[in-house]
């Protein structure tokens, strides 16, 4: 499906939570990034304790990602209208603007201008990717969802922030687990790497005379991979672009994107250090870890250069919203707990990483059919949402009795 | 320099080439490949015995490889023209198109389709590398030269067939040699080689849950570099494409060329057979000559296809050609001819391979600085281009004397 932030579909969905919270007893706060805050009154005033995630997608995206956690939010929202429950604080569910960063090309980017770390004004001009010339604020405006509250922590205090999240990857699936407990994301750098070598003819040029900036990022990406293997860590490369680009040509240029992370901040510097003394040697020729086995030593050497594109450090998130989570499935799941659930680090990045900078904040996930996401094959039984759902509202309500009991 | 065949700027050479001849005397006849060949008459009606070359380049070629050869042509005309010499039989300049195979993928298409090796309707049905949709023919018509006399030995006939080309290789200007008498030109094959795997985000999914186009394509790579290197062959792959392209995303198809040389037919199909065996295991995820050295096993795999683009086998030189270039060497060397000039044969494929197999046909080398090409440095001395003609030219007119002897 294809529901880009702020487009008219956006604004459909955005109007269904508006009345449909509403219709379950909440107030709905719209601040001036378009967030939208459905608030349910608890015995006594004070910041909610919410279940928050996004509406939006990819412009080829699935059904799960984001949507599942605000509709999980609105089920609990139902389930306490529905049997009168009423909480000691208020609780609710938060709809983030433009999580995927996929029609504004900054990801998170309303939760990170709540938590004061990304500017109001930077984000409202941010234009939409394409060709066209919509900004974040002229489309706001033009649905009708610029709303009058500063959009910060101080105007609209939150309590806590769980978010229930499909997975996107494929482990639960593969272990036959059910619920992840989230402790954190994991740190991430994005480089790109420039090899350059020297253009030349693959039938007159013996291999004693090349520089092949193809052959040594060959040798590079494998030693990223080795790198990050032996750390525990991640190394991908999804971008190469190469010149000439010639069946008979050598190439000389190869530039390629290297994406490295970890749960650990320092073990993405160290794969970065290891993969820079490495990557330098390899351009110069020289025989690291073997990878010129057979070569026939050239004349000639490539030079490498790194440019460093995003730094995302390690998310750490907080004990007494996790605990929250575990106590949630234990009730669920009784003595199959250890069996069914899982302590996990987020590899992808979530509006829950910027609410963390300012309160006590938690994930939980659910599994994916094969791992994928982005892509409308996206998958999540029915009955794991429902399991994922539960989790979310027993987490809540824990920790909204936490409170009451002045543990947190 | 860039002039990808039939593009606006090769019309601007094409044009050239035919109002500079026509101005020397020649009839410019175009074909259905938009060869063009202009000849001068002679005392006597016959083929005429030519030089032939290119004018197209790499996308980032030089200025000698295939150009020298055209206008040395021209020269040996403008001498002819000037001096008011008669031949016996007809003589003349080819330009053959898109010999390069830069923006159509076949090399030498035009002399390939003249020879009666490769099918008219395939070479006009090639579309452009990278993401337009022009076809040779479309682009023939586009520019003015989709000529009506079709593209065949017989219907274009040739006595015989010179070609005055740089070395493209080192050898020359190591050895301190003027002139290459070319013997041959040793055998390869080009192929596209299709990696699929799986596209997964780079953050959530584990290196044991991974099919990693773009990370086998690396393996493929080196180990198609260390199987070659063995044999004393070459391998080499100037392009690579990959999808989606994201940062965040592990490529889950890769496509790569694949160019295998060597002077023996036997060594390229054994380098071949050695990497199509090679590259099953490495898509399988077994670990090939210990390429996957501190890797995590991975459960899932991909896939490899092979395409044969061309194969071009080892080809011999007319002995009655070669013999013309020697006599004109010695009549320029003199007793220096041994130390000045060298037997070789040529790394990559000419014009002249397809030629060679319908008319009598050789080749004549001169130096190449640091044996660059496909590169804008590529560098012949001016001194060494006018020896080049020189033997060129007097290999034209001593052919033209052995047949008005009767001698060939």
């Amino acid at each position: 499906m294809s529901r880009l932030s702020l487009s008219d579909t956006d604004k459909q969905a955005r109007d269904w939570f508006a009345s449909t919270t509403e219709s379950l007893g909440c107030t709905v706060t719209v601040d001036s990034m378009g967030n939208q805050f459905a608030i349910r009154p608890g015995l006594k005033d004070g910041a909610p304790t919410v279940a928050g995630s996004h509406l939006d997608t990819q412009p080829t995206g699935g059904r799960y990602d984001g949507i599942l956690g605000v509709t999980a939010g609105i089920e609990m929202l139902r389930t306490l209208h529905e049997n009168d429950i009423i909480t000691t604080f208020p609780v609710g569910v938060v709809n983030w603007t433009n999580e995927e960063g996929a029609r504004f090309p900054i990801s998170m980017v309303s939760s990170g201008v709540w938590a004061g770390e990304i500017a109001l004004n930077h984000a409202h001009d941010l234009k939409e990717v394409g060709s066209g010339t919509a900004t974040m604020k002229s489309e706001l405006q033009r649905i009708g969802y610029l709303g009058e509250v500063p959009c910060s922590h101080e105007a609209i205090p939150l309590a806590a922030h769980f978010e229930l999240h499909i997975e996107q990857g494929p482990i639960l699936e593969a272990e036959a687990r059910k619920i992840g407990i989230v402790q954190g994301v994991q740190a991430y750098k994005w480089f790109t790497v420039s090899v350059r070598g020297a253009d030349c003819h693959t039938g007159t040029t013996s291999f004693s005379h090349r520089a092949d900036a193809l052959l040594a990022a060959s040798k590079m990406i494998i030693y990223s991979h080795r790198a990050a293997a032996r750390k525990g860590a991640l190394a991908s490369t999804g971008i190469l672009t190469l010149k000439p680009g010639s069946t008979n040509t050598v190439p000389g240029t190869v530039d390629f994107s290297l994406d490295i992370r970890s749960p650990e901040n320092d073990i993405v510097a160290q794969v970065e250090q290891d993969c820079r003394t490495a990557f330098a040697s390899i351009a110069a020729g020289h025989n690291i870890d073997d990878l010129n086995k057979d070569f026939i030593p050239s004349s000639k050497s490539c030079t490498v250069d790194w440019k460093q594109d995003t730094y995302s450090p390690a998310t750490k998130f907080a004990p007494e919203c996790i605990s929250c989570v575990e106590e949630a499935a234990v009730s669920i799941f009784g003595d199959k707990t250890d069996a069914l659930t899982k302590p996990m680090t987020s590899g992808a990045g979530h509006d829950s990483v910027y609410t963390s900078k300012r309160v006590p904040t938690t994930m939980i996930f659910v599994p994916s059919r094969d791992g994928v996401s982005h892509n409308p094959v996206e998958f999540t039984k029915p009955e794991d949402c429902a399991l994922g759902a539960q989790v979310l509202m027993q987490s809540v309500l824990r920790y909204d009795r936490r409170r009451a009991e002045g543990k947190v």
